[in-house]
């Protein structure tokens, strides 16, 4: 059986996204379009905006922003040729004064001329990096949701954007630490660098059995819980800012942007 | 006779900052704080300050945003523990109405509620990585200002905020220019790898020997002009956009952060 999923998979972008605005695919967004920046979306009002960007800029780790729309204009020119963000989502959650009320999947109904959106990097870009060196991901694997967990550190406060970060985490061997490390380093715009390795408690993680979101991982002998910053951090803050509305993504539902995977900046330039 | 750029060449952070502050030192910070990231400044009144942040978000080789402000507050939190941006930057410029209209030693009686402060990384940076490396530096070794010029390569407009991209130019032996674009590429936060190198017609510049802003230099036999997006760039931007007011740091007249000049993230850290 072949399903949605399997034919998009080798489909091209035009066609990945084509299925997505018309409604026709709705799944998670993990190994499609493949080469292309993926992002996580937060929507908000144009009154949260200002704060919210500077939450971001503070937070470069978890919350590395890779693109902003101008206020109600839904068109994401700086990260593709025809991106709407309104209807090239997958899917959607709506949350009022920080609840999530629902999920959707297009908000053409939602979308006011005081909207901006913003568009956050997202970890699959360094995920394929160190599987195409050969690192093992067994979150991918096994086809589950990585494990994510609160921690005890405080990120830069914004005006009302404030929270500890999140991490998400990953088991490596031991000799390939260093190897993990430097490939992740080098895609800023993917959360960078691990912040933490080895000691969950020194971070505030008490239980790693037990994640926050996503599901558990086993932890083989010897290996080592490796800790990146997490997108679901501006998810936090958005909570505790409790602005009236906010649309985000739904969870491993991306926007696949125009952009290539390795650039050195996420903007689309007239040569591309 | 020793001069007061020489007494305070040699000194720590604290004690160069605290010079500033107190109106006794107004020179350029080429050199000083050694170590430290050193940042171009803008301050725009609030109404302009997300176009702004667009602007920079979209064009972040010309605009590396490094640090913003809260709104009426003065201190760069995740910039330095003790960073006043009225009185921490040696000289000021002021605009009105996109129109240079003088200079100031400080910018307390200008200073207002409504205002957000802006730091860009600059090329100071780089510059160090590639004289540790032995790459010569021409304008360094003879005291002048690098030459700088206006291209035909558009800049993402943001509201009013909109430019052509201006760049800086060093002049670079063929067997060194790979290693001098790897060098730059590390330090996305200074202006990161060139944008062009050897025929300055195809960006737009018709005679190297009359730089827009800045010193003529000469190019050496053989020698490759290569171009780096410039902070001069939001300075054009600004003129365009024309706000009621704007201030700047006065060119080479840079905020001295406490951040390290090699940091993975420009935000201070509890730990640091």
């Amino acid at each position: 059986m072949t399903t949605e999923f399997d034919r998009l998979r080798d489909a091209d972008l035009p066609s990945v996204r084509a299925e997505i605005r018309a409604g026709r695919y709705a799944g998670h967004t993990a190994g499609l379009g493949r080469g292309h920046l993926q992002a996580n979306i937060v929507i908000l009002p144009e009154a949260q905006a200002l704060d919210f960007m500077r939450f971001c800029q503070r937070n470069p780790k978890p919350c590395p922003l890779v693109g902003v729309s101008d206020t109600g204009d839904p068109m994401m020119h700086t990260l593709g040729r025809d991106i709407d963000i309104r209807s090239d989502v997958p899917a959607y959650n709506i949350y009022r004064h920080g609840r999530l009320e629902g999920s959707a999947p297009d908000i053409r109904d939602l979308w006011t001329d005081d909207m901006v959106a913003f568009a956050l990097g997202c970890s699959f870009t360094f995920e394929h990096a160190l599987m195409q060196a050969g690192i093992p991901l067994w979150h991918v694997e096994n086809d589950t949701t990585v494990p994510m967990f609160r921690t005890n550190i405080d990120c830069a406060p914004a005006g009302a954007f404030r929270s500890r970060m999140v991490v998400s985490m990953r088991a490596v061997d031991p000799s390939r630490l260093t190897e993990a490390e430097r490939i992740s380093r080098r895609y800023p715009l993917a959360h960078g660098a691990p912040i933490h390795h080895g000691a969950p408690d020194e971070i505030g993680i008490t239980d790693i059995t037990r994640p926050d979101w996503g599901d558990p991982m086993p932890l083989a002998e010897g290996q080592v819980p490796v800790f990146w910053a997490c997108g679901v951090t501006p998810q936090v803050a958005i909570e505790a800012a409790a602005p009236p509305l906010c649309i985000t993504h739904k969870p491993g539902h991306m926007l696949i942007t125009d952009i290539p995977e390795d650039c050195e900046t996420p903007v689309l330039t007239p040569a591309e």
